[in-house]
């Protein structure tokens, strides 16, 4: 068994070195939602590469001599492919004939380790030997939460909160694997489900199935905390029959939400 | 069905306004991972009710004028009631004879709405008929995982997250309700456990009833984020004789942070 004391953050005034990527949480698109280290790395990096969520709004605190290049995928259909972010992260960070290296931000929406593949994005960075800093985010959840003031957990009736996402690796069903976040042994979770994709009517018999009430509050929050955001309060037997507004698009589901 | 356009926040740099109360996340300890719009509060507003696991540096970035009243709860053993702290907030929000009414900063750390008991708090406002405002935070589990440069998700084989917490209200067992989180079911998750308690043998003997592998990564993580945090990296197994930093400690259990 190891014991370390590792991992102890840099202070949050500690300047972005040329050379080092930031991989960073931008939140739900709030600027007030930013962390401090996010907006102290935002105003300083020389190069940024968000992904399509990331709001205008935090853009426009970047240093305005940054070199901003969006690198978002759109359900599905990628723009900049997995590995073409990797390609940029490495060719901006390392010093090229005639420049230095530069301080490179990778920003992500939301929390950067959370239904991202920022796992690839630090392999990478470890195997070429690029050190980098990962600074979280506020996720979705907690800003939907915050705006609506309910809490996710509740200490009587519901003592936990799954996280989940309708969107996964190729050849995993969607669906499917909602089931063991809400099974019948379950029922005292809160569910947050990200990228839940259109298909209410099957996602609401899905939930029914594994046990859930008809009348269990369910809450649909589209591009949560912008000024755009639009929430749609149902139930689980009303999701079926729901339009909850564009991707992107959370759902809240649980007796915490009553 | 009800559509609405509301819970929109309001601009990170809005003053706080006297009468109003702000229920905000802290974070976990480290000053750089407040928010902007907690940052901009914490210097600005006349009272402040900080927990006792709030940080002195992110007190200290409070206004030199305003009054910080500590009303944490150290295990179990409160110094200020819930009831305390309903008092407390109503009575400085209010004008009282001499005085206007104050601008006061409820400070919990983590998030305020997972693992808290803001929804008693919200309550008290809402009946009081005092506005607020409530400002998410970072919960531990994402500033650890930042700090490992771990993912906490993966497309692969952990598709979901589960915040659980070991510390239940007065008659309910703490271990026993973890199991519906880590059944045989939902090996896909990964589990953040708040609060876990100091028996873990205990609970290494439940996740293995689970169906969780001896093998299955362990890390604990003591005073997240402050200077003083201690990370332990064991497994499911190794768990029962693991002697993890004191409280607050954090476990993530899961095959994700292999």
């Amino acid at each position: 068994m190891d014991e370390a004391a590792v991992g102890i953050r840099p202070p949050s005034d500690a300047s972005p070195v040329p050379g080092h990527v930031y991989l960073v949480g931008a939140g739900p698109g709030d600027p007030g939602l930013l962390t401090v280290r996010a907006a102290y790395l935002l105003a300083r990096c020389q190069v940024i590469l968000p992904d399509d969520l990331v709001s205008p709004e935090i853009l426009a605190l970047a240093d305005p001599s940054a070199i901003i290049i969006p690198v978002g995928k759109r359900c599905g259909q990628p723009r900049v492919t997995q590995a073409g972010i990797h390609e940029l992260m490495l060719e901006h960070a390392r010093p090229a004939p005639g420049r230095a290296a530069r301080s490179v931000l990778r920003l992500k929406s939301g929390d950067p380790l959370v239904f991202g593949r920022a796992r690839e994005e630090m392999d990478t960075l470890r195997a070429a030997g690029l050190p980098f800093e990962v600074v979280p985010g506020i996720t979705a959840a907690f800003a939907v939460a915050a705006a609506l003031g309910t809490s996710l957990t509740d200490r009587e009736f519901s003592s936990r909160l799954v996280l989940a996402t309708g969107h996964h690796a190729h050849g995993k069903p969607p669906v499917a694997s909602l089931a063991p976040a809400a099974t019948t042994s379950d029922l005292e979770a809160t569910l947050a489900l990200y990228m839940p994709g259109r298909d209410f009517a099957g996602l609401s018999a899905s939930l029914l199935r594994d046990g859930l009430r008809q009348d269990t509050p369910v809450v649909a929050v589209s591009r949560a905390s912008t000024a755009r955001q639009q929430i749609t309060m149902t139930t689980v037997a009303g999701l079926a029959t729901a339009n909850p507004g564009p991707a992107p698009l959370l759902l809240l589901v649980g007796e915490a939400l009553r």
